[in-house]
């Protein structure tokens, strides 16, 4: 009997989980919690600007030492017996390193340089950079913008570098590695540094084999022409392969032993798909939570207007990996929850997610009258225009807080019937709709999702879809399963059909739906900018009061 | 010293008040409610249709013999010093009677009969009659159309009449004459019954000295074509005559002598204008509370687009009175507040309505970055579409109730410009704005008001403007002035300049307003149709379900 550990190392915690190789069994897990969490406010009693966001890469080390010993322990395996670790990571989460991979905010002389620290997925300081990016790009011609929906998101590797060379030249000459943390933790464990095909891809813009050039990188700022060359260049490795074995140091942060395998890295979305069996063209895999994230594989390459990206093994090797998202869901839920509703339908978030679940559960399709646009963290899947705003129309007196919600969650559900036609209409059709995270719980989300995108849900069965994920992907870095397909065969599980469309509730929903469309078309495609004029005003006005 | 009452019966309760003839000072004023308030369940325990509105006329009566006496007595007036008495009412509020005026739902064998009631001005269950009624007059091209913005209102005395003819036969047989309440309280007082400009004007269609013909009512029914001839053609009295004087019977229960004048009906939204000296061309008086009335005369007679009527000496004798309205101002706040507010902003909906004013009030224009439509009513003028519903657009994470509160504000603020603009564009300029109603106590309505349409407000300065519009009525009916403009001058008080523009604000405010009339012109004149399919989805909802 062998053991894998998964560790997926999320937004403000790590979490541990150890999965019998035979049959993925969860056997135990452990979470631990990141001392400093997301430093976005202040760092050493200094303040941030806005849109700023770090970490500090020792937490992660924390979550080695604690919570997979813990998980472990849980489980009540003998740490012998495990044979292989991988871990999933936020991205793109980037840090600047020296040659051994020690980060710049670990030298006494730059912990108090903002610059010098882990640059976290939200991190969103660097518009202005992203803005030249994607318009030199296009300028240029450059043949790799398609491949990323037309658009390169302030989020990536190439911003985020671009802001560090631009405000702290001193951190940026320091800098020897640009990494990502997925990849950074697997160098920490297996003393190898392997970039991973996935985060590569689609954060750092690898294409055929081929950062942005030189050239065009020189056309940014004449010192980052060599950005690619010079901090980037390492060898690319596949999901599920093995990176290294644990150093003696990590097997005894871990409490395992040197003979265990570690897989080069991955990304928390990406890694969720084959635990759910969902590693075949045509299966689109959700992972639903504040936001939704979409992946899918495809044995063709296509442009999809307004994907994140597509990325050659970027979800299983061998297929064209294919990434979407809606930036705003759970947390659309959430604001509203805690922002425009009272007290009597429950003293807590939870219970009053509970009490408008459930009124709204009793509504008749269209029965409220409503529409609403889910744009209120922007548009990421297929409009890619965070200046869009969120909108709702058909309010009478007699609207009621359920009403509203049941709006919401319908509006992103219209929101990923839009990205699945979007796929469709591109030539890469959705054949199986696959669903992972916390709104997976919700029978009033899912029901409305099925209804309205007129396909039957299938469910990860588990509660921890990467770790899940990572696990597996030990188990084929270690070689108990030949590749991925296999070892998803063996270990995944997904609830197949548990949640069907309602014909009749399905056919009203073709109604509403071609209104949603009508109103994206209108605000988001230049029919009407009033929301970018909004926004625009909206910084002047706070422009002004800061001056005055 | 002489003294005059003043009697304004509003939707719930009767409210007189005891004024000085000389300078118009409020001497005393009582309260008080009806007994049966809005008769909108059930009558005698049996459950009345959605959209239905009763009142119980015996009800008016108890103001009469309760509040009157009271008011004169917390005055400290002598009874004998009195010389006039005047009344407003809501409109069109109306009932059938017998030769006498007595209301055939005092008679024991309609008294369970929900039409031989008092429908109130809101019974809204006779828009199929009222949809019939539009449409014949437009078929026909009766001319009359055009005094009413070319749509007759389910609320007004034609459609509430044809309602009853269809529904109840012989309730519409016994019928002598179909009364507003306005005239029907005038009646019981001074024992005469006289038919007030006003309501024959806006709620009869009484247009250059007649009704509609019989022939055109005989094509709505034709049991219906001797309607006007026979159940409303009696004397019309102007605003400020005298109908007669008190019967005894109405001395003894109002406490006052038979020599008291009794003035002709009036209705509370035109009364309220001549306190406020707001009598000349060109003078707007808004009255704002849930909805918002604009009553304003005018020395022209032009076709304003969506005005609700336009009367001749319909305010003040002699002049052209011309109406418009907003169907949800208040009562939108009021929705807000009451149902997509936290209870962290306020325990009591008074105290949540402080505290998001007090916020909201903090904002720089412009800084929520929202725009919202104030259709959650409908919209009345210019519209006067009551399927249109409410928008809010704009909204991200970042975005809190008191932005919304603001937007909503701002929205209705927008509203009262695009009538004041559509008055403009018809030739009936708007030169001055006058402001009374409950709204007018809040300062961040008020100045918001204010910069949007970019004029001073000045306020009638009192709590009670309908009842002393009708106290200052009942002075000129009594003779102690020549004619209403005197007694405007003599005994009405505004403060002038009580909000004036920040003209930085004002430019600021153009901006958004350009917005919210593009949003204007594409929901509601049919660039896209989405509010009223939304409706018709919505209602087809409901019947499934009553059905299933």
């Amino acid at each position: 009997m062998s053991f894998v550990v998964g560790v997926d190392f999320g937004t403000l915690s790590g979490r541990a989980v150890v999965v019998r190789v035979g049959d993925g069994a969860e056997m135990g897990s452990a979470v631990h919690t990141y001392a400093n969490g997301v430093v976005d406010r202040t760092l050493n009693d200094r303040p941030l600007p806005p849109d700023w966001a770090l970490q500090v890469p020792s937490d992660y080390l924390e979550v080695l030492k604690n919570a997979v010993p813990a998980a472990v322990g849980n489980a009540g395996v003998d740490p012998r017996d495990v044979i292989g670790l991988a871990t999933d990571f936020t991205a793109c989460t980037v840090l600047p390193t020296l040659e051994d991979g020690t980060p710049l905010c670990d030298l006494e002389q730059f912990k108090d340089n903002p610059h010098a620290y882990v640059k976290l997925w939200k991190h969103h300081a660097a518009q202005p950079q992203a803005d030249r990016i994607t318009e030199l790009a296009a300028k240029r011609g450059e043949p790799w913008l398609r491949r990323f929906g037309g658009m390169i998101s302030s989020e990536w590797e190439l911003a985020k570098a671009l802001q560090v060379l631009e405000d702290d030249p001193q951190v940026w000459a320091a800098t020897r590695y640009w990494v990502e943390a997925a990849d950074w933790i697997v160098w920490r464990l297996s003393g190898v540094y392997v970039r991973n095909a996935c985060t590569a891809g689609y954060k750092g813009q690898f294409v055929d084999g081929h950062y942005p050039s030189a050239d065009y990188l020189g056309g940014l700022n004449p010192d980052f022409s060599d950005f690619a060359e010079s901090k980037l260049d390492v060898p690319i490795g596949q999901l599920g392969q093995a990176a290294g074995t644990l150093t003696a140091e990590a097997a005894a942060w871990t409490g395992l032993h040197t003979g265990v395998v570690v897989a080069v890295g991955n990304v928390d979305a990406h890694v969720s798909a084959p635990p759910a069996q969902a590693v075949n063209p045509g299966q689109l895999m959700m992972i639903m939570g504040t936001s939704t994230c979409h992946v899918m594989s495809s044995d063709v390459l296509r442009e999809v207007p307004g994907m994140c990206g597509v990325v050659e093994g970027g979800i299983v090797p061998g297929l064209w990996g294919y990434e979407a998202g809606q930036s705003g869901v759970g947390d659309i839920f959430g604001w509203f929850v805690e922002n425009g509703v009272p007290d009597s339908y429950g003293g807590s978030t939870d219970e009053k997610h509970r009490r408008l679940s459930e009124l709204a559960a009793r509504q008749p399709v269209g029965g409220h009258g409503l529409m609403a646009l889910d744009w209120h963290s922007g548009n990421r899947s297929p409009l890619v225009d965070h200046e869009l705003s969120g909108v709702i129309l058909g309010q009478t007196l007699a609207t009621r807080a359920e009403d509203i919600y049941r709006a919401l969650v319908e509006a992103t559900a219209y929101g990923t019937r839009l990205i699945i036609e979007t796929f469709r209409d591109a030539g890469v059709p959705v054949t199986e709709l696959i669903v992972t995270g916390g709104l997976q719980k919700n029978p009033l989300i899912m029901q409305i999702y099925a209804d309205v995108v007129r396909m039957p849900i299938n469910v990860l069965d588990s509660d921890q879809g990467p770790a899940l994920g990572s696990a597996l992907h030990a188990a084929v870095a270690a070689g108990a399963y030949p590749d991925i397909r296999a070892a998803a065969a063996a270990m995944g599980r997904a609830i197949r059909d548990a949640w069907l469309p309602d014909d009749a509730d399905a056919d009203r929903y073709d109604a509403l739906y071609a209104e949603y469309r009508t109103l994206v078309d209108h605000f988001g495609r230049h029919g009407n900018d009033v929301m970018r004029r909004l926004r625009k005003l909206r910084r002047q006005a706070w422009g002004r009061e800061a001056l005055a």
